[in-house]
């Protein structure tokens, strides 16, 4: 019969739930938290409970927002001409630390996964087709270089071409296998100059 | 100029102060919760405030605790002739772990290191001065095998002595299960001086 503080077992047992955090790494953190790091608990706390009070989905572009319309999409500044679909709000991120993009998003918060019961409707492909009738020319498909994202890629383009607007993908500087989200600033902004306009 | 969510930022930033999480780790944390796992949140920042609350230190042995003396010093089952002092809460989890001790702890919270102006009175070291009156018979000094470990353990074993109790230290030595071969030269020199007779 071991000796445990529930409230430290609670703690560890929350921070499994963080990505990539096993039963070791969460007992460390617990500690350290409990040991070295007191201010940062609440502070921790806060951000979290502050943040998923706030943060939502932009009912424009679908990424992550603290505003109904999220900052980007409501922007002057952005080319109106240019739609770029990405997988998820880390993409955008990507994209936008190249600094070599500057028209609109959309996020499909994932990927057409036929086998796991993941079809046009819960990527919020509606949504996207309204989109389409907003006056923009071309739509940028950077969906990531794997089977699922290019199956994507393909079915987007087919509705993009349907609504008389060139669809194009990005190069494939990308390396094949990888994901956007961890792929180097050079290599990302060659993947976006290099697009190609997908044709029949 | 990029496009920021203030709350995801700050969560961002919440999550790189827990230890061995850099910016890259932190983002794909907090987008992580953001997306799939809401609940996550709320589970992970009620246990971080509850923690925080409920956990301070045993006023008995120094261990993380949720009560002013903790279950492990209130339990009538342990051999009160046996103390363990240890660097850290996670040096207790991990020798109860073995399930081959079952006496008393003393937690210092670190060790002696004069340089970071550590010294006795920052670990306590009255405190266990009153504990070693208290009937028991051998102290076991499990500090770390560092250098600073070595000195803290050397400092003790004095005032162990001082007060007319056996003082004991944690053998070092080979690591079950590991390979002589692999094994540096500080560890094998203490393997070899610290060997003992094979009985039948």
């Amino acid at each position: 019969m071991a000796y445990t503080v529930p409230a430290i077992e609670e703690l560890v047992q929350a921070l499994r739930q963080l990505p990539g955090v096993g039963p070791r790494s969460a007992r460390r953190m617990a500690y350290a938290l409990l040991e070295r790091k007191r201010p940062a608990m609440g502070e921790l706390a806060a951000a979290l409970r502050r943040a998923d009070e706030t943060v939502s989905h932009c009912q424009r572009c679908n990424n992550l927002s603290d505003a109904p319309i999220c900052g980007l999409c409501q922007s002057s500044r952005r080319d109106p001409r240019l739609l770029c679909v990405v997988e998820t709000p880390a993409d955008v991120a990507a994209i936008e630390a190249t600094g070599t993009y500057d028209g609109f998003y959309f996020v499909l918060m994932g990927h057409l996964s036929p086998l796991d019961g993941i079809g046009p409707e819960a990527l919020g492909i509606d949504r996207f087709e309204a989109l389409l009738d907003q006056g923009f020319e071309e739509v940028i498909l950077a969906t990531n270089p794997t089977v699922e994202g290019e199956a994507t890629a393909h079915f987007l383009a087919d509705l993009v071409r349907m609504h008389g607007l060139r669809a194009s993908r990005i190069a494939h500087g990308v390396p094949v296998g990888g994901e956007l989200e961890y792929v180097d600033r050079g290599t990302l902004s060659s993947a976006l100059s290099g697009r190609r306009a997908i044709e029949d």
